[in-house]
């Protein structure tokens, strides 16, 4: 059967670089820009948009996805790549150990892959650096930045698996990666697969 | 400078006993019966009420904690209970490297000592499994036991510390014990530290 790591995280987190960096270890894939080019081909939709619709709400007001962009039979665009994005993951569990990042891959797999579910994350001031590091300076303050995009993510968490985003009983193991360091994380992972 | 490691954990969970493993293991003190042992002697109470007041609300009901047992001036029982127990806790940092299960030793160390912040959990399954061969059966069924004592704790926890009980970003690491096992636990830890 193959072994599927799943790396839910904080924005800012490190949780992609620590995603890779375990993979490359470990001699398996990992899955996180592929599958947004993947969700692109098969949906029709631009990366670009796909990127940010299949792990965010729309608007960051908690009451707001349910009724955003709603066809007249009630589904949305969001529903309509949940739905693809729910196929290719389970297409990709069955095709090979890999890790995957993101994507509420935790939750798709839960009952049909042997998976480790992993949940990254680290404090307020860590994540602000490390998004200015990696990503550059925008208009918004880093600190706005992370808690809406904490935020939009939890809120599309909780809409799609009805399971509160964060809770480290939904996971096997969850990681400070601000305190430990991203290569301690990628050791502890690397050694538990 | 000391190193504690604070265990949280679930009841069932088998967060205690991993403590007391990394610690041999470690070769430092683990507290637990001994921190409930001191708390008896300092607050003049019997060991068997601490045990039950420092951990745990005294009703499962999620607003009766504020009020319940409280003198004229507004301190209860357990608020006495609370400033013991900080106190001990604070001493025994500054005494020796060691290990601490429980007592929201995670919380009162937080700004005074070189913390490893650890929760253990567990699915119900494997809990009520545990709690029926540690402890044996009683008249409530375990799970029953489970949900009322996970209860009590977390209002308890919340209470004093204004944190949620079991949110992942509260430690540096947390872990299920269910599916690592009990061993890989300690192992994981021992290395951490």
């Amino acid at each position: 059967m193959n072994r599927i790591i799943t790396i839910s995280r904080e924005f800012g987190s490190g949780g992609r670089t620590i995603g890779k960096m375990t993979a490359e270890r470990l001699g398996i894939p990992c899955y996180d820009q592929e599958l947004i080019t993947k969700l692109a081909e098969k949906s029709g939709f631009t990366a670009e948009y796909v990127k940010e619709r299949s792990e965010y709400t729309e608007h960051a007001g908690w009451f707001s996805n349910a009724f955003s962009g709603r066809s007249l039979d009630g589904t949305s665009n969001q529903d309509y790549l949940w739905v693809i994005q729910r196929k290719i993951l389970l297409e990709l569990s069955e095709q090979e150990s890999c890790v995957i990042v993101g994507r509420c891959a935790d939750y798709v797999l839960r009952d049909h892959a042997d998976c480790l579910r992993v949940f990254i994350h680290a404090d307020m001031e860590k994540r602000a650096d490390r998004i200015v590091r990696v990503y550059g300076e925008t208009k918004d303050a880093p600190k706005k930045r992370l808690r809406e995009k904490d935020r939009r993510r939890a809120v599309y968490y909780q809409f799609y698996t009805d399971m509160e985003w964060g809770k480290a009983q939904n996971y096997h193991i969850s990681l400070d990666s601000g305190t430990l360091g991203i290569d301690c994380c990628v050791e502890l992972l690397t050694q538990l697969y």
